[in-house]
């Protein structure tokens, strides 16, 4: 089943998502950009997509409307834009409820949340990006499954209260992973040393992390409850307390979870 | 330049290391184990190295002794063992100084540390593992140097005192990282969600980081100074004081380094 969209955006989640969809067989008719010219660029990748810089829809013969525009741009834009009768309206936030949508004038509302960090340019094959439904009303629940089984393997259903849960636990899965990756990569340069050194590492425990489970795959001092080791780290980082304070919280914090 | 080795250890690093000197064209002539029978298990992968229990290798042809023991029993076995004249004793250790090696009755000492996290069973090529090496005596390390690019590609050369600054850098890369995904595989099955719905998402996020560096791959709350959203993160954690806590700090310390 083939769908007539719109995307309303011109960042790296439209970006990714208007090839995606029309690799899937469906038909992106319009992309809305405040700036026109952004949205002609994207159109400039497919094959009979409209760009537009007006936010009235209501002559679209599209049905589905994604709202792919940063979080604190969604309820704005949501109330601005005019949708034809029997649209629905989805944003593509993690973080945001579908009530956000509640004052829009579209017939149905759901969100339809891509879970990747997408950056422009940047090669991604959708089929590997889980999407995240939510929709009050079954049909419409029904029509976003079939939309994003077409582009992904990975579809979930999830509720807008666990949705929290999940963002948080994707801050530590990626955010704060790669937060450890950057202070790895000071105290290396600090040092003169080169950070290639450590990627087979990093790769492979990561790896082995995804494989066996984080507990598992756990090694180092802390894990091995070695007192000495940590102190001397801790004396190491003394040029900056505050990551020396995180070298201190996360040792104890593993120490705790065996 | 093919040596004769032997390995003094049957624990992971002894494991993979074994294969890889033979598969190099070394000669592995013995294996030792404090239980023969894991000796013996380990010389059962390999052509012609025989397992033994005894520390007294006056009789050994080998030329480089590999100690690949646990850090705590490095200094214990180095002063037990019996080597002959020109004998080269390394120790395969990302924290132990070369001087642990000092009482030992071998002719020349060094540092040959694999720089990976070893898992018995686990394939891994290592030709992509880096070598550390550090020899106080220039033949030695030319010795070892050669020994070492036989087995991989990436051979560095690298002082005791950077050692150390290298195994904090590598503690926050691998240990600390894994601890990311172990918090965030928690608030997942606490909430009854999929863990594999995050596995792309950190796959892409650690492969970005690599490639762009962390500072440049950085997205979040934290990094768009979304204040909101981490104080609802904050209290979502509070049944949990101490994560509550590592969310706080490592949020704070993005801020603090854009």
């Amino acid at each position: 089943m083939a769908y007539r969209i719109v995307i309303i955006g011109t960042g790296n989640v439209a970006w990714h998502l208007a090839s995606a969809l029309e690799d899937a067989g469906h038909t992106v008719t319009e992309i809305y950009g405040r700036d026109i010219q952004k949205a002609t660029k994207l159109t400039g990748k497919l094959y009979t997509t409209e760009p537009v810089d007006s936010l009235d829809f209501s002559e679209s013969e599209a049905e589905i409307f994604i709202l792919a525009v940063s979080d604190d741009a969604v309820t704005e834009v949501a109330d601005a834009v005019i949708l034809p009768e029997e649209s629905i309206l989805v944003h593509t936030s993690g973080t945001l409820p579908i009530d956000v949508l509640g004052y829009s004038s579209a017939t149905y509302t759901g969100i339809f949340y891509p879970l990747q960090t997408f950056t422009k340019g940047r090669e991604l094959d959708f089929r590997d990006v889980p999407i995240l439904l939510e929709a009050d009303d079954p049909g419409v629940l029904a029509k976003l499954k079939k939309l994003a089984k077409s582009l992904s393997d990975l579809v979930y259903v999830i509720r807008s209260k666990d949705r929290k849960a999940l963002h948080v636990a994707a801050v530590f899965a990626s955010n704060f992973s790669n937060h450890m990756l950057r202070l790895s990569e000071e105290i290396m340069s600090r040092q003169g040393l080169d950070f290639e050194m450590l990627k087979p590492l990093i790769i492979e425990t990561i790896s082995k992390s995804l494989e066996l489970g984080a507990k598992k795959a756990q090694t180092g001092p802390a894990k091995r409850e070695d007192f000495e080791t940590m102190e001397e780290h801790y004396r190491f980082l003394n040029y900056n307390e505050q990551v020396a304070e995180i070298y201190r919280l996360i040792s104890q914090d593993i120490i705790d979870s065996h």
